[in-house]
């Protein structure tokens, strides 16, 4: 692919007229950069008891396993960006029961929508950005090898209402931001 | 504000490098605008057995009623952006109780996160982006002028979990994408 960057973006800090926050504006060319907080969207995957993890094979967090998700694309719903990570990740075909959880990591700007969901099709394998996939007794879960806090926020969440046709969406556990622990690298 | 723009932003669309999608990027400098879906907060807010709504005075939908609600900022929870913007747009001060839905509306890329809420303090007025403010017994709500379609589902959904304590998460409505009907304007 051709090189067509000529020079870095040259963006500053100030309040648009009409806003009332600071934005980033270019001071090439007047756009304004507004930053959002982001969506990702993925699922606890059952087969059975059996929960679906994957092992990442990129950064933040190579090596640790976390459940299939990731950022909500334009033009789909939330279920349907649930659904393509899925597959993405972990070749997994699922079908969406319910939301099992809407957190919120500040710190990274995050909004993280976790469906309860069930996989339709035994078949799995790793996608580009896993290293491998699996399905995991309670007991087997690598609690020490999770990737992200929010992922043992959902599992534990998906403990808690195993069994229950109807349950409350859960937030944030108290006080947890999704701050990575001091030692988690 | 003196007016920094020196000509217009000159975007293309393509696909990024190690990216499987096309994005749109400066021609003249090569930043990624990465287009995200955007998350709002709101809430169905009670005093008692009233609901508060807010009559937009900004478009779109200028002039219809609305709930409190507004896009998500960076390094906040969903649940304090819900409060934010009932103090913004109602000056008022409400209590988030959870999650009442979690809609998509894939035409705008738009994720809704609306919470149940109560009022803590019953004094209420317009803010800047508001004609009006006002709390509605069921019979009052004026779902001819409601502005949004979200509006009357986060209301239906609100009125069917009225009084119970725990209660599922609610997405979109069947086959509803959010969209406008013809007619409305």
């Amino acid at each position: 692919m051709p090189e067509t960057q000529t020079k870095a973006p040259s963006f500053e800090s100030r309040i648009p007229e009409g806003d009332n926050r600071q934005r980033q504006v270019c001071s090439d060319c007047g756009f304004i950069a507004y930053e959002n907080p982001k969506v990702v969207v993925g699922a606890v995957v059952t087969l059975g008891a059996r929960i679906l993890l994957c092992r990442r094979a990129i950064n933040p967090r190579a090596g640790f396993w976390t459940l299939p998700a990731g950022y909500m694309e334009l033009g789909e719903t939330a279920e349907a960006g649930a659904m393509r990570e899925a597959w993405e990740e972990a070749r997994a075909k699922i079908a969406i029961d319910r939301l099992l959880g809407a957190y919120t990591i500040p710190r990274l700007s995050q909004v993280q929508l976790i469906y309860r969901a069930r996989l339709i099709d035994p078949a799995i394998s790793a996608g580009p950005e896993s290293l491998a996939v699996g399905l995991f007794d309670w007991a087997e879960i690598p609690w020490d090898e999770l990737a992200f806090p929010s992922v043992r926020w959902a599992l534990g969440h998906f403990d808690q209402v195993r069994g229950l046709d109807e349950f409350a969406a859960f937030s944030n556990p108290a006080d947890e931001t999704g701050n990575l622990l001091t030692g988690d690298h």
